[in-house]
């Protein structure tokens, strides 16, 4: 039976500060927590329905640390959804480091302030489809741990790392290491017009605002996605998560090897 | 000052069968209403703020049939948002009309039965990006006009003309008049190999089910966008949104001089 101090542990979690001093985050949901336990992802604790369980090989729970079975009404009280699905887990956060060397052999994702979760989730959707393995979030972007962000990007967050850091400090050693910058401007080059090289940092800017002007100037490439509208009013942007797909479709077209 | 029969009418437009009945639908924000009346859209209604009004030239009101300034009291009265936005409008829904010839021209998106509001708008944004002017909706789509997909598509509603129709009456006459059908499927062609024709139809699907069964053999052209990624786990699909932004970028670099 579901503890009351387990309830209130949990429902701690959909705090940015409490996910941060526990080191720990919920999934939730039958779909992606059957694939971090097929993965293997470090979970501290699962809870789900009697069926979910009895459906799991033994493989599956070789990093779980504490299992429960519990009942729908059990599950409503720790959900963070409004229909809870099944199985609800509490993931240990990894120790993502960030490999500021792996730009000189392939392409890293930088996010200046990005603020929407479920821009987020997109984002690091996009990224994992295309191969990416390290995203950069400056350090005032929306948690990649918030209900939201999960919920939106599921499964992908397995396969890319996110991670927090000052964008400037990334970028003035990209510069050093004499990678490519592309940045997404106004003024950019077409990235159609572009033969990219297969390595170095993608920056895109905030929802409204764009890239910082701080960072700027640290941009080797600017780059834009062409409108083909000619329409003068009520075209002026694409969202982030749609400008992302479409520079990570172009820049991987062509350059790597495609798996089936 | 807001009558009670105002108020009790534009709540009523929340409902499909209310918005559908009386032809209008609801518009709200600064952004989207300003873009809206420099477009000249014909609105029955505009409830704004005097600072919003003031600020409009009188070629804006060319297409306005009455307007009222409203205080911030009221307009919370009528707002579908949580934090409404100095104006409201009840816009006249456009007699769009099928061309159906015009897919021997360019291309047109059709859109299997999707159900999200939120990937509806996005997939507007990019055909208006990429200067598409039709979208096609199965009949059993979400509703364009429903308020969340208004928020997500803005202005770009005003460039894309949106219409409800059998999808397996579109795919058999471009089949009858010999223009492509491009469908995504699991087993289609690399997007990046096509060589597109600058026209026809480019059909996408439902978010989980994709394309249904009975209109896949009306396909011509199978296509799918590569997973970079070699993982086995959780990178089993991109968003209906994402990968309409991914295969517009793809038909379209190349195909059409671009206006920037």
């Amino acid at each position: 039976m579901l503890s009351k101090n387990k309830i209130k542990f949990i429902n701690s979690l959909q705090l940015k500060k409490n996910r941060d001093k526990e080191g720990v985050f919920v999934i939730e949901g039958d779909k992606i927590v059957r694939e971090f336990l097929a993965f293997g992802f470090p979970l501290k604790y699962l809870a789900a329905k009697g069926d979910f369980i009895d459906r799991l090989k033994a493989s599956d729970l070789k990093n779980v640390n504490e299992k429960e079975v519990i009942t729908d009404e059990e599950l409503k009280k720790i959900s963070f959804l409004k229909t809870p699905n099944n199985a609800l887990a509490v993931a240990v956060m990894p120790d993502n480091l960030l490999d500021v060397n792996s730009i000189s052999r392939e392409y890293l994702l930088a996010l200046d302030f990005i603020q929407d979760p479920g821009n987020l989730g997109t984002i690091i959707r996009a990224a994992a489809w295309f191969g990416l393995r390290t995203v950069v979030c400056s350090p005032d972007s929306v948690d990649v741990y918030n209900p939201k962000v999960i919920q939106s990007c599921m499964g992908a967050l397995l396969h890319v790392k996110v991670i927090y850091h000052d964008l400037k400090d990334l970028l003035e050693k990209a510069n050093s290491l004499k990678v490519p910058v592309y940045g997404t401007l106004m003024d950019g080059r077409s990235i159609y017009s572009q033969v990219p090289g297969g390595k170095g940092v993608i920056l895109l800017g905030n929802e409204s605002k764009g890239i910082s002007p701080e960072l700027q100037p640290l941009i080797t490439e600017k780059i834009t996605i062409p409108k083909f509208s000619r329409a003068k009013e009520g075209i002026d942007s694409l969202n982030v998560g749609m400008a992302a797909s479409i520079v990570l479709s172009e820049f991987m077209r062509g350059t790597v090897s495609i798996s089936d």
